[in-house]
């Protein structure tokens, strides 16, 4: 590919993208595709020759794009939102453009300073001082929280996961995967992380692990590690992290808190409520790559005390040392992979693009988009709302867990709203959750048509 | 920022790119800054409304770009090549326009069975027929190899990093410093990495390894995990995969290959000694975004028998449950992160706008570059090679420790050319690695007159 046709090829990508974004998609909101569908329609083997791009694009539209879930359709309402904006497609367009491989700060400053500043910038916000830095994933960010847990308690302990004392890691039954993927990637073992039961409103209850905390300490044991959550990912529910970091505190443990979608929500002062206590923990993330416009991926992990951390992540081979070393933040230090892309450019287009007010705004649409929708459903006979939506999740449930489940199946055949579900209370909920970019009111209202229909 | 906003500032970003891959960027390749710089230059706060793109683009012109170090540049010869190329930006860029999250098969069936067809293309032209996925850095897939191997020797062990008896690493002395960072994350420790000795060419010695493992046995612990390295940061040394191959199976550990740089080279016929015993090995990793024009990041992942490596990292809570999961491939399950870009889109247009024959040609051109340039080194008088190149890579010294560095510092003082540095036979190496997208034998020639005028 030469350099005229990567300009009239790159005009035609950023023109459909425009047209993508703007009418939304018409065809089927997630696809009518079977496993293997695809992969017969691809050939076996590359080809000697290069071809010109424009076989590309045609296969793109012919074979990609009707196979695709289109995750940022305003007809999707599944898992959480993964929402992009044009600022922060731009941001990343010039990323790759440039290449650069961000791992050290002399390997590039300008990309190092910039997440520094993007992240104090989120930090402001958010009302947090922290430092911090951006992660691919709240999986990833989790496991090196628990990293530095680890390392504070073991300090330069190369003897393995865990000293005399076994580590305990502890988080709510209603607390992502991710955490027992962290416990089990870091070795501590599955049966040493304690899911704390919820209360009716699926927050982490304190008395219950300050118990589990007591019995772990009475066994001889090493509670090391607690990972809050602020909006869990069923059903939107708040660990009460004001009350759970004076039982961490007086225990030494580390507070983690995962508030991956809903963090997103803390730019809004009337949420204030979302960050109470965080100022006490030890560990923060959220996700701007889900409800902040920022495309995938980008996690903004803040820690309060970034030196266990490092100590626990740093290796310092000669061919990566540089003389700024001292001076200088090397975030390679702060993360599991060496390598490193420079995203904070599409943070800084994001923010600078929209301005705070202009992310304000859109949230609140969203929000408001989840309470008109929790109204319809608490009006209709037929449905029943799980509990008061507090941000943009709402879950719903029919009479029965068939009847639920068949609706759910019903709306996503029908290729014109994207639904999911989780199971809570024991029952099969459906769960509708807002935060499309170009997400409109007609879109909700449309959503509860699909629905009415059907019941 | 609207559609047409989007769409002009979108041409212009591309018209951009076009010109800085094209005549190259005329400023300093590594820039003259210091640690803070940029930091004093951005305002400390987010704005409260939004800004024009325009604004933006005239402080990344302004900011940023003089900054940064510009690895894509063809006078960068430092650390290893992270090229990217036009069809690869133009993937990612419509990879970003579609913001999708490829977690699960169900939700982005296309981009799971791309990646599927894209390792197959890449294992069919390296010669090797596992399954594969695309993961983000050589540091997580090493990581995620040592996760299989702990499994398949402990399996469904939820009692942490190790069974009755200590688990064991082993590596050369002259491996890459994730396969330390990848035991200390997993909780295996670090004093339970043994580090075998290299011969004169910096390659592992087998005989160490069966003695080390031998000792080990003796003690009671459990040798379980082997890093090979086919081509070593430092000076580009092989292990040789198919003599280490029967000792890893004749006591049952999991070899894993770690070809992040040179495996690119795989792709020539007459390179096929670099595959040499990798199909007796267990897990194999080279990086498309090194030395194969995928922009970063794109590592390829090999497993050989999958099944340890999903038992280690699946989790199945009912918020990501489909109805597919039994038929289909949730590469969520290979992967230490839940979301999951759509990284195949890149390499498939990389793949298909090169053709096979095209990377083949810029590989040979890079192989050319670095056999030239090696000559001169062993012509000259005061330059020495420490040893001849096999790879991309040369590795030189002058007199002493002092001369070389000062050599080092004053051509990257100039911001005509950018090298860097390792230490090898206790003695500091200059490294020259060659395989920048854009580079021709002239770059070679210049970096060779900049030394010269030093020396």
């Amino acid at each position: 590919m030469n350099t005229d046709e990567f300009r009239r090829t790159g005009h035609q990508v950023i023109d459909w993208i425009a047209d993508y974004m703007e009418s939304g998609y018409t065809g089927r909101v997630s696809p009518d595709t079977t496993p293997g569908e695809l992969l017969k329609l691809l050939p076996e083997s590359p080809p000697r020759q290069g071809e010109p791009a424009e076989a590309l694009l045609e296969d793109f539209h012919q074979l990609i794009l009707p196979r695709m879930t289109h995750w940022n359709d305003p007809r999707f309402f599944g898992y959480f939102p993964c929402n992009h904006s044009r600022p922060g497609i731009l941001g990343d367009l010039l990323s790759a453009g440039l290449g650069v491989n961000a791992m050290s700060w002399a390997t590039s400053p300008a990309a190092t300073e910039l997440e520094i500043r993007m992240m104090q910038w989120l930090g402001r916000i958010i009302g947090l001082d922290w430092p911090g830095c951006i992660q691919d994933t709240a999986s990833t960010a989790t496991l090196c929280a628990l990293l530095a847990a680890r390392e504070r308690l073991n300090p330069m302990n190369e003897d393995g996961a865990y000293g005399k004392r076994r580590f305990v890691c502890y988080t709510s039954d209603q607390a992502h995967s991710s955490v027992l993927k962290a416990v089990r990637i870091a070795g501590v073992g599955g049966r040493y992380l304690r899911l704390i039961p919820s209360d009716s409103e699926f927050a982490m209850r304190p008395y219950a692990l300050e118990e589990a905390i007591q019995q772990d300490l009475q066994k001889g044991l090493q509670p090391g590690f607690v990972t809050a959550t602020v909006g869990t990912t069923s059903s939107t529910g708040f660990d009460p992290v004001a009350r759970l970091a004076p039982i961490c505190r007086h225990h030494g443990l580390w507070l983690h808190v995962d508030a991956a979608m809903a963090g997103s929500a803390a730019i809004l002062p009337e949420m204030g409520w979302l960050m109470e206590g965080v100022d006490q923990a030890d560990s923060y993330l959220f996700n701007p790559h889900k409800w902040l416009f920022t495309n995938f991926d980008c996690t903004a992990f803040f820690c309060r005390r970034p030196r266990h951390l490092k100590q626990a992540l740093a290796i310092q081979p000669e061919y990566l040392k540089t003389r700024h070393d001292a001076a200088a933040e090397n975030f390679r230090d702060w993360s599991l992979q060496l390598g490193r892309r420079f995203r904070a450019l599409k943070l800084w287009f994001v923010l600078r693009c929209y301005g705070v007010e202009g992310l304000q705004q859109k949230l609140r649409l969203h929000l408001k988009m989840a309470r008109w929708f929790a109204e319809q459903v608490k009006a209709c006979p037929q449905t029943s709302l799980l509990l008061e939506p507090r941000l943009n999740t709402v879950c719903f449930h029919l009479d029965s867990d068939e009847r639920s489940e068949a609706l759910l199946q019903s709306v996503n055949q029908s290729g014109q709203a994207f639904l999911t579900h989780t199971r809570l209370n024991d029952r099969y909920i459906i769960r509708a959750s807002f935060g499309q970019t170009h997400s409109r009111v007609k879109h909700a209202e449309d959503l509860w048509r699909l629905i009415e229909e059907r019941l």
